[in-house]
């Protein structure tokens, strides 16, 4: 789905984030991802201040499961804009968002939760072996912590990096206390759908480098 | 479209801000919009080193366009993820994005630009008094400003707020030039879809709170 034009813009902002970064200490499977975060936002915080956070294994688990066709459950469809259309189609993955539903928002109003929260619980029969993608809000990531405590679910990755000032690094910290599935995350407030989407390109990225090294 | 406990945590992540923002010199209809950048980034770049720039009249001529029913024409899908979907319904206001259309690729591939950019000139005829998002394709803004300074397209405001390395200050710069329509916009590389649709949203906070004082 990319251009010529498209690609060799891409390729020349890489280089440029090559240039302006300087020394860092992600490694080779972590930088690719980090680079792609700091493309699609311009900004170096995530390298440093709002450094990104990968639990062992974390990629390879979610590598694996985007080859092996998992679902991708994410909490709202500004993730889904940001993804690049066409990995979902040849690695058969199917995407999922349920916060418009009216059944979320019916739950929602009824048990005083926010729609991404309820949307979390609506999709857990959807999320075994999936990835889990939260770009926006910490209630859904709280939720979902509790899921994984309730041992309800077991994704394969859980990509936790909602915006935000009320619990959203809070969140973030509650996440990295989860040691039964993996997951990637960062420090703080910032994030957001953009950067959420970026980390999963960038995975789909590892894999087909991996196929076709 | 919000419940109960997301407008609770919305006001509370506003009044964090107000908190924490210190003195800026935004007037009291360009604050709210702002404010709601910050609100969606957590980033608070925006209100100094990214700062925002509104051109004469740039927010009442955009309110006015939605309340009239305007088209809202976006470079990528992740603008309208973003955006709270129960207002363009309200104020019957059709978002156009020609992104992921086929014709759009092809048109792309033959000419040697990217997609984002074809996208705006096959949206012209849907531009005319409507509201045109640029989220983040640079490549479209030029586009667009060209297709101004050519008389083929006359909106009623242009939110230009792409993200990015390679030519999106520069793009902004050269909207700053622009004087036939008003823009919404800011310096530097940061931006993105998040930004765009946050602006989108305020303004219609704006025209509700005009006809609801």
């Amino acid at each position: 789905m990319q251009t010529e034009k498209g690609q060799s813009i891409e390729d020349a902002s890489m280089q440029m984030i090559e240039n302006e970064i300087g020394n860092h200490d992600y490694n080779e499977k972590e930088w690719p991802i980090v680079r792609r975060i700091i493309h699609s936002t311009a900004d170096f915080d995530f390298a440093s201040k709002n450094r990104i956070i990968f639990s062992k294994n974390a990629i390879e688990s979610g590598i694996r499961a985007l080859e092996n066709g998992c679902n991708i459950v994410v909490d709202v469809n500004g993730v889904i804009g940001g993804l690049n259309k066409q990995n979902p189609k040849d690695f058969k993955n199917k995407i999922i968002c349920n916060i418009s539903s009216s059944k979320v928002m019916e739950l929602a109003k009824k048990q005083g939760k926010t729609r991404s929260q309820v949307s979390m619980r609506v999709a857990a029969s959807d999320m075994e072996g999936g990835i889990v993608v939260i770009g926006n809000a910490p209630t859904a990531l709280l939720e979902l912590i509790q899921m994984i405590k309730e041992n309800l679910v077991r994704p394969s990755l859980i990509i936790g990096i909602p915006v935000g000032f009320i619990s959203s690094p809070e969140s973030k910290e509650e996440l990295c206390n989860i040691t039964q599935v993996p997951f990637i995350t960062n420090v703080g407030r910032k994030g957001g759908s953009a950067s959420a989407s970026a980390i999963v390109n960038a995975l789909y990225k590892l894999l087909r480098s991996k196929l076709t090294p």
